[in-house]
C-alpha cells in the first residue's frame, strides 16, 4: 500500500515550485501525496504544527518532517 | 530519458536520513539520482557552489536547488 505523505504549502512561489517538483517527482507507487494549502486550510495548521511544520513548504513522510527551502513561517499564516 | 538530480550530501545524520528518504522516493523512471558525498569528494564543492548550494542536504534538479533542513553550511566542509 502506498505510503501517505503531505505536503504542506501557502501558495507562495517557493511553495509552488516546490510542490511541482516534489509532489510530482516522488514514486506514485510508493507515495499518496495529499497537498494542504494552509492558507486557504487554516484549521489544519494545527495539525501540520503537531507534526513539527515550522515553516512552509514542508513535506511530511512517516513522522518526519523536511522543510524544503522557506517560504513563510507558520506563525505568518496565523 | 530520465533527468538527472544530484543530491549533495556530508554524511551527518540529517543528510543521510534525507537521503535515504529522497534519493528513495522518486520516481526512478523520471529521475536518475547521483548522490554526492561533499565530504568525501571536497573537489566537487566548487560544482555545488556554482549550482547555488549553500547548506547540505541539497538537491538539484534541472538547475533549482532545494535545501532539504539543514545539516551543515557549505562553507564548514571547505
Amino acid at each position: 500500500m502506498a505510503e501517505k505523505v503531505v505536503f504542506y504549502h501557502a501558495g507562495c512561489p517557493v511553495c509552488v515550485d516546490a510542490e511541482q517538483r516534489f509532489a510530482g517527482a516522488l514514486d506514485k507507487n510508493l507515495y499518496q501525496v495529499e497537498v494542504v494549502h494552509l492558507g486557504e486550510q487554516p484549521a489544519r495548521l494545527d495539525e501540520a504544527e503537531r507534526a513539527g511544520v515550522a515553516s512552509v513548504p514542508a513535506l511530511v513522510m512517516d513522522g518526519a518532517v523536511y522543510h524544503i527551502n522557506h517560504g513563510a513561517d507558520l506563525s505568518a499564516l496565523r
